[in-house]
C-alpha cells in the first residue's frame, strides 16, 4: 500500500511515476511504507489548488491564518511522542534529548511566534506618509513551495519549519516536498496541519505535501506562473537547479545551501582556555553526528604550542567518542567522498576516515589537518563541505596567512572568532573579524556557532553559496517572513479600500508602523 | 578626441574597442563627442578600485558618505546650466519646465534624503535582542553596479539617480554604466561627484565611469566575484541577460524593466467626471513623449456611450496634440516596430502610427484600440510596450471581461482604477482591485501612474517582468537602500566590537532601532 499524497484538502492516491521507501539508518533496513514519487499531474493539482487558497487567504482576516498556525502548534506538543517515533526510526537521530525536548518545542514554538507576528502584522513594514497620501507594506506573494532538509525533520520540515511558518504567516499557503528521509514524518506533520486547518477556517489547500518528484518536475514547480516563491534548504547541487529554473522565470527562491561555518581561534584564546574551547568545539562538531547547518568545519589557528595541545586533544577526543549515526545511506556516502577528496588534496588523517559498523549509517568521527598554504593553494577544494561528524583544522604560519585564508572563503552562514578575553588578540581580532564579517551572515565571538536561537535579531542566512541572497534570513521573527512578502503601495487609495494594516486605526493598537518618518503603534492623527 | 573613464579617481583614455556617439534627438545629428567603448580591462580596473573602495567605507563613518552626498547634491544645484544644456542636447526633453526645473531638483533632493537616511541609519533595520545577546543591521555588500536609463537622464542616471544615491547611502562604492544615450551629461555628473569625493575624504573610487562595454563584458561585470550588486533600469531585453548572468554567479540584481501600467476606468467614474479624466490622461500619456516608466500604456474601459465619449475625445486630442520628440533613433525605431506589432495583432489605429518629421526623432501621437476578446486572445502580444508617445485601449464588454483581461496581465509597476466618487462602482471597484492588486507595485485610485513621489512609503517596483523582485523598490528613501544591504548579526560579540548602529548607545539619538520587539530611538538600558 502506497501512502497518500494531500492535495487540495483531500489525501489522495498519487499519479506516481514509482514509489520509493525510507531507510532506517539505524538498522540500514528499509522502512516498509512505500511513498509515491508525484507525477506532474501531483504538482499540477498542488498549484490549482494552492494559487485559489491565495486567493481566499487575502481576504481572510490575519487573526485567522494566527489561528490555524496556534492550532497546528497545539496539536505538535500534543502528538509529540507519535512525531518523535516517525522521526526517530526515519532519521535515526535521538528521541531525547534531541527531538522530543529540543526539536520538537523549538518547533511548534517558532510557529507560535510565526502566528503573533502575522496577527500583529509587524513583519510587513506599513508605512505612511500622510502628505503624500502614500501607503505601503508587505503582504502576501502566492503560493509558496518548502523543500525541507533532512537534517533537522521538525525545525526545517517542509510542512512544519521555519518556511512554512513563515510563508504562513504572510498570509501564503504552502505546497511542501518532503525530504525524501522522513516522508512519514511529514506525512504525520500533515495530518495534523490539515486538521488544524478544518477547525480553523482556513482552506484546507493551506498545506498541500507531496513526497517526491522527478528533477525535471521539481524545476518546473519552483518556476510555475502560479507560484509565489520557494524556500529550499538542502544540498548546494540540488538547490542550485533549482535556483536556475526559478531564475529564468523571475521567481523568487530562497535557499539555505552548504556552509563550512568557518571558526578562528586566536593564540591567546588557546592560552587562556584551550581546555575549554576543546569541549566547546567537541560538542558543536558531534552534536547531531555534526549534520547541523552551522556545524564547524573548518577550525583555523595558528601553529604552535598551545595549538598542537589542541589538535592533540580534540584528535583523541575525536578517536575516543563514539561514532553516532547519520541520517541516511546518502549522507554517509557524501561523507565518505568529502573526506576523500579532502585526503586526496593532501589533508592529513588525524582521526577517523572510514565507516564503523555494517549494520547503521555512521563512520568514524574524522578529523583532518591543513596547512594554511595547502588551503590557500586550492581554496575551492579544501570548501568541499563534509556534511557529517567530520571537520578540517587549518593550521597557518602566522596571522597574515590566517588573514590570507580567511580572504579565500566563500559565502558562509556563520563565521566565529575566539580571542583572548584579558585583550592580547584584540588586534588580531579586527584583522580577522574585518576580513570574516562580509563573508558571513552570522559573527560570532568566543563561542561555537551550532545553536540558532528563534530570535527577532537572527540572521540565519549569508553570501552566497551559502544562501541565494545575502538580505534574508531563514530564522527569526519577524525578519523571515519578508522572503515571502510582496511591497505593495497605495497611492490616493480611498481610505475605506486601503488594507486593515494601512487603515488610520492601528488594527492591534500594537502593530509598529511607520508614520511620517517615526515608527509607532498610534493611529494616524485626524 | 575620445572622452576619458573615470577608474580609481583618475580621468584616464579608456583601453577602448571602439567609439561611439551620442545623437541629438531633436536634429538627428551626432554629437561631437567621442566616447569609448571600453574593453573588460577598463572594467577589470574599475573592479579593482571599487573593491579597495568597498573596503576603505566599511570603517568610514556614516557622517563622512553624508557629507560626500550633501556636497554632490550642492554641486549638481551649482551646476544645474551645465547639466541641463547637456542632457537637452543628448535627450530632446524639455529643458523647463522638465530637465531645470522638475528632473534636477527631484535628484539632488533624493540624493540628500539619501544622504539623511545614511546619517540615520533608518533604513538598517537595527534589532537588538539583549536575552540572546544577539543584534543585526544591514551592512554595505559591495561595490554596485548601476546601468541607468535613457529616459531620466538625472534623477535615475547611472552616477546620479536614485540607485546610485541608495548604493552609496547603504555604503557602497558605484561603478556607473552610463546610458549610451546621454554620455557627456552622465560624464559631467562624475566629474561633480569626483570633486564631492575629493572635498569630503571618502575614497575616489567610491563613483567610477564607463560609457559602454560589449555585451559579454556587461555580463562579465555583474557577475564579477568583486561586485556586490547591481541596480539596471532599461529595456527588457538587455536587462534579463544581465539577470541571467548576475543570478547565475549568485549575485543580486535589480532590474526595472518595461511596464504598461493599467488604467481601468470604471463606468460610474467616466459618467460623473469623462471630461476631466481625459486631460488626467492626456497629461500622464504625453508628458515626456509618453517616455516614463510609468507611462498608461494600457487603458481598460467596459463599452458605452461613456466609453465611445472619452476614446473620443482621447483621440481628438492625440490627432491635434503636437508630437514630441522621442529620447533616440533607437526609441523611435523601437516604438514604430510596436505599433506594428499591435497593429498587426489586430488593433485598431485611432491616431497616429506614422513618423512625423524626417530631422527629429519623432513619431505622431499614437492610439490604439482594441476589444477585451482580442486583448484576451493573445495577452503577451497586446501588452507589447510601446515605449513613447502610443498607448492602447482596450474595450471590455463588460465587467467579467474586464476582469479577464485583468487576469491576464503580466507584473506591472502601477494600476490605477478610476471610479465613481458616488460609490456606483463600488462593488466593481472590489472585483478589479482584487484582481489587480497582485499584478502591480503602486494601485492608485483616481490618478494616473506618471509622477513618482519620493516618500517613504513609495513603491517603485513590481512583480516579474516589471522588476526582477516583487519585495524591492527603487525609489522610497529609506526603502530603497535595503537592496544594497547585507544582513549581519552579531552573536555574543563583545560590545566594544559592535557596529555603532548596534552599541547600547543610540548613535545618533535619533536612530530607529528594534530593542526587544519595540521600535524605539532610545539607548539599550543598562
Amino acid at each position: 500500500m502506497t501512502a497518500k499524497v494531500l492535495i487540495n484538502g483531500a489525501w489522495r492516491s498519487s499519479d506516481a511515476t514509482g514509489t520509493f521507501q525510507a531507510t532506517n539508518p539505524n538498522t540500514n533496513e528499509k522502512l516498509p511504507t512505500e511513498f509515491p514519487i508525484s507525477s506532474w499531474a501531483d504538482c499540477d493539482a498542488a498549484l490549482d489548488a494552492a494559487f485559489a487558497a491565495a486567493r481566499e487567504m487575502r481576504t481572510l482576516p490575519a487573526a485567522v491564518i494566527a489561528e490555524f498556525l496556534e492550532s497546528y502548534a497545539d496539536k505538535i506538543d500534543a502528538a509529540s511522542d507519535s512525531l518523535v517515533e516517525a522521526a526517530a526510526s526515519e532519521s535515526g537521530l535521538a528521541k531525547s534529548p534531541r527531538l522530543a525536548d529540543v526539536e520538537l518545542p523549538r518547533t511548534s514554538n517558532q510557529i507560535r511566534l510565526s502566528a503573533q507576528s502575522c496577527r500583529r502584522g509587524d513583519w510587513a513594514l506599513a508605512t505612511i506618509d500622510t502628505a503624500a497620501g502614500i501607503r505601503s507594506c508587505y503582504e502576501p506573494l502566492g503560493p509558496v513551495c518548502v523543500f525541507g532538509p533532512n537534517n533537522f525533520p521538525f525545525a526545517f520540515g517542509s510542512v512544519s519549519g521555519g518556511d512554512f511558518a513563515a510563508a504562513i504567516a504572510a498570509g501564503n499557503p504552502v505546497i511542501g516536498k518532503a525530504n525524501s528521509t522522513v516522508p512519514e514524518t511529514t506525512r504525520r506533520f500533515a495530518q495534523l496541519a490539515l486538521q488544524a486547518a478544518q477547525e480553523t477556517g482556513v482552506p484546507d489547500a493551506i498545506v498541500q505535501l507531496i513526497y517526491r518528484t522527478g528533477h525535471a518536475d521539481g524545476e518546473r514547480l519552483v518556476s510555475d506562473p502560479r507560484v509565489g516563491a520557494t524556500g529550499y534548504t538542502g544540498s548546494r547541487s540540488a538547490g542550485l537547479k533549482l535556483k536556475a529554473a526559478a531564475d529564468a522565470a523571475g521567481k523568487p527562491i530562497y535557499l539555505e545551501l552548504s556552509s563550512v561555518n568557518p571558526v578562528v581561534i586566536l593564540p591567546g584564546a588557546l592560552k587562556s582556555r584551550g581546555a575549554e574551547i576543546v569541549d566547546e568545539f567537541m560538542t558543536s562538531a558531534l552534536m547531531g553526528t555534526g549534520q547541523f547547518c552551522t556545524n564547524p568545519g573548518v577550525v583555523i589557528a595558528i601553529k604552535g604550542q598551545a595549538t598542537d595541545d589542541f589538535i592533540k586533544a580534540v584528535q583523541d577526543r575525536f578517536q575516543s567518542s563514539p561514532a553516532g549515526t547519520l541520517l541516511s545511506p546518502a549522507v554517509a556516502s557524501s561523507l565518505n567522498q568529502s573526506v576523500k577528496t579532502l585526503c586526496d588534496l593532501g589533508a592529513e588523517l588525524l582521526a577517523g576516515g572510514g565507516e564503523v559498523e555494517a549494520d547503521r549509517c555512521a563512520m568514524a568521527n574524522t578529523l583532518l589537518k591543513a596547512t594554511g598554504k595547502q588551503f590557500i593553494s586550492d581554496p575551492e577544494g579544501f570548501q568541499t563541505e563534509a556534511f557529517g561528524n567530520a571537520s578540517l583544522l587549518v593550521v597557518a604560519d602566522d596571522l597574515a596567512e590566517l588573514r590570507e585564508v580567511i580572504k579565500t572563503l566563500e559565502g558562509n552562514l556563520t563565521g566565529c572568532v575566539y580571542s583572548d578575553p584579558g585583550g592580547s588578540d584584540d588586534d588580531a581580532y579586527e584583522q580577522v573579524a574585518f576580513e570574516l564579517i562580509p563573508k558571513v551572515g552570522r559573527v560570532l565571538n568566543d563561542k561555537m556557532p551550532t545553536g540558532v536561537a528563534v530570535s527577532a535579531a537572527m540572521n540565519h542566512g549569508g553570501p552566497y553559496p551559502a544562501t541565494g541572497h545575502p538580505g534574508f534570513t531563514a530564522v527569526g521573527v519577524p525578519a523571515c517572513l519578508l522572503r515571502f512578502g510582496k511591497l505593495t503601495s497605495y497611492d490616493n487609495v480611498r481610505p475605506a479600500r486601503l488594507p486593515k494594516l494601512l487603515a488610520d486605526k492601528n488594527p492591534t493598537g500594537e502593530t509598529p508602523r511607520q508614520i511620517d518618518g517615526a515608527w509607532t503603534t498610534d493611529d494616524v492623527k485626524g
